[in-house]
């Protein structure tokens, strides 16, 4: 069988099995979850040797060690997936909620159901969590889901599908509704791009070229960001302890992660004052400050920002510094410069609170808040798949529901249309 | 300038007057449009000069009499604009509601807020009252829009996109928040399908083969339908005469449009009883009827149908009819054969008509009721940009919200994460 048509017999299985699943009831789903989550305690000594097959693959092949450290299921990395599937079966099921029921005129009512979106394409890099934590998301949302995960994770994504297509046939639910694609060359991720009539929606995770790469070669609709580059706008009228606190905390808590600060802009009028104790701050933590002519004026040990410094996803102890001469003018520098991630404006300025957060066109606006709770857990949505920076089909971190759409549905006693 | 600069000029513009019509109030939006309606009404006469120029050229290219019907601005055309345009501003905008607003453990609300997509693409066929139409329902849900109609409808065209730049303009308001692409060079689409950056959502409205080239060749997400195959399933608790008013009312009142009935099936306990009814009553209005062999044994000048017969559009006085098993087997047959737009269920059972309505995938689902009320005016959706039957970003009948999206908002007092 030639690659094209194995992914082609793939995709036409989850199609198939996603019927099956928009019929399931959430006790059935959850249970489902909840025997996952017994089974990967049972078979934690098959899933790690397969996971040492690609440990060890990977070192063969000089895996950098942070690359290998995110491979690897250690008893730590088992037992999160096992709360993240106690976790989802927790949550409300999505499915079928209807809402916006109206009658009409002529006596139809007429409402919105919440159905699947019906099969779900993940392309992701190495964690081979991700398989199950993405599988249960999807399942709960009642889509099949096709995964793609990175070559050298693929022993241990192949046991763990295995192991969630055994519990899934043992309910007498088709296996076909999580497959890992179990071919490591690169054509197959090709032909599922193409498969527009049988998948629904692509979700890649990983770098930025993984993500363009998809973007750029998909028929069918991809929820993706490419990068964060977060800003925090220091008003005139911040309190400046205020603004410190989350500055810091937006920068140094975690700066790898995408929701963590790139770019700080301050109000002029509060340049010469606020600056000194930001950066103070920041350098004794280890923060490398680049800064626009004015700010490299105030403070020192600053190093002038290029154009390029202001297009940074740095995810790392560096921070862009610029004074503006206001509202609008942090505004203009977010829209050119921005990834449509996270922005907060520190203020205690009503009208501009309320403008930069109707204005300012990013998934996630703050007033006074640390960037970094920019994440499904922390809004609440339970567990995320991702956050989506692209506008359709959701945008902001991603959940349960974000994995769902709706359709029309209409209650008639047999009315016709003049 | 060629091409390719002029279309990334004007998606450039049009994605900077996006950025002013985020902080539009209602107010002038609305007050753009009643403006426009006035202009309209003022300049009908150059309006219908330029718009000899197409009809000439359209009648030296040899277009059908039908085409050059849709082509011309008559004076009911130009006044059924101006009517649309006083309906969408009595519409309610949509921009800013805020809703799932929540306080987490920590203090902070979360919530959403409904903004606009940003750029718009329409590109379309002959009609140029789609122009206006599209233009300010874009326009009033806060989106750029760029209209790319077809070349026999360019003059046109061009001056309602001028009289529409003048209103904006005499408001304050960049004049590219609408732009019609002033060339006709083919090449123009395929620049537009490009800009991924710049444009947010294509929307295709014409025949099936200009939205497989728009959704094969964009890098932009694309709302569309393809067709509307839609079915009739007449169960075995059915009222006959119910059925019999439904079925005639869904495909004679209008044949030649997207949500008219194409299929019948019909529960096999009852075929018997029932297609002799319903056959005389569609072949009395010269509808032709194209059945399965059971069919056809049971209703006589029935042509047996083929199996291109299950998959077709007619949008003519053509009906497919099927004898079915059941529930099952109608669903099966929907899934196998259908595309997504509308299905009906005549039922009187309870049980059946939920479960039509929760397993059955297509977006307008309904019990009872001709399936020509799917449309976004029957669904009091106030005025329609299109019906969409891919699941993502909205499906069934578009309105001024599936013009829009939502992203969150955080209200804090200083919260930083742990």
């Amino acid at each position: 069988m030639s690659i094209q048509e194995t992914i082609q017999n793939i995709a036409t299985q989850a199609r198939s099995a996603a019927r099956e699943l928009l019929a399931l009831s959430p006790e059935v789903k959850n249970r489902v979850l909840l025997n996952m989550a017994d089974e990967l305690l049972k078979h934690k000594d098959s899933i790690q040797q397969e996971n040492k097959k690609d440990l060890a693959a990977g070192e063969a092949k000089g895996l950098s060690s942070a690359m290998l450290d995110r491979l690897t299921l250690s008893d730590k990395v088992i037992d999160s997936m096992i709360v993240g599937l106690k976790e989802i079966a927790a949550l409300q099921d999505p499915v079928g909620e209807i809402t916006e029921m109206n009658k009409r005129p002529n006596g139809l009512m007429v409402g919105r159901m919440r159905i699947p979106l019906g099969v779900i394409g993940m392309i992701y890099e190495s964690r081979p969590n991700v398989t199950i934590d993405s599988a249960a998301l999807c399942l709960k949302a009642g889509n099949a889901i096709i995964l793609r995960g990175g070559s050298e994770a693929i022993h241990s994504n192949l046991v763990l599908a295995k192991i969630f297509q055994d519990v899934l046939t043992a309910e007498g639910i088709s296996p076909y509704a999580v497959q890992v694609i179990p071919t490591t060359d690169r054509e197959a991720v090709n032909c599922m791009l193409s498969l527009d009539e049988q998948i629904d929606l692509i979700i890649p995770r990983g770098g930025e070229s993984l993500i363009r790469f998809v973007s750029e070669n998909s028929r069918i609709p991809v929820l993706k960001h490419y990068k964060g580059v977060c800003h925090i706008f220091v008003d005139e009228s911040a309190d400046l302890e205020m603004a410190n606190t989350i500055i810091f905390n937006s920068k140094v808590q975690r700066p790898g992660v995408c929701n963590s600060l790139e770019t700080v802009l301050v109000h002029k009028a509060v340049a010469e004052t606020y600056l000194p104790i930001m950066s103070k701050k920041l350098q004794e933590a280890g923060v490398e400050l680049r800064g626009c002519v004015e700010t490299c004026s105030i403070i020192s040990g600053c190093t002038p920002a290029s154009e390029e410094d202001w297009y940074a996803e740095y995810l790392d102890l560096i921070l862009a510094v610029k004074v503006v001469d206001g509202l609008d003018a942090a505004m203009d520098h977010i829209a050119q410069y921005g990834s449509l991630h996270t922005e907060s404006i520190i203020t205690n300025d009503y009208t501009n609170a309320q403008r930069f957060l109707r204005e300012v066109d990013s998934s996630s606006v703050m007033v006074n808040a640390s960037t970094r709770f920019s994440d499904g857990g922390q809004y609440g949505l339970g567990a995320e798949i991702g956050i989506s920076t692209t506008k359709l089909h959701s945008y902001g971190p991603m959940g349960l529901k974000e994995l769902t759409t709706k359709k029309f549905i209409v209650y008639g006693e047999g009315q016709i249309r003049e």
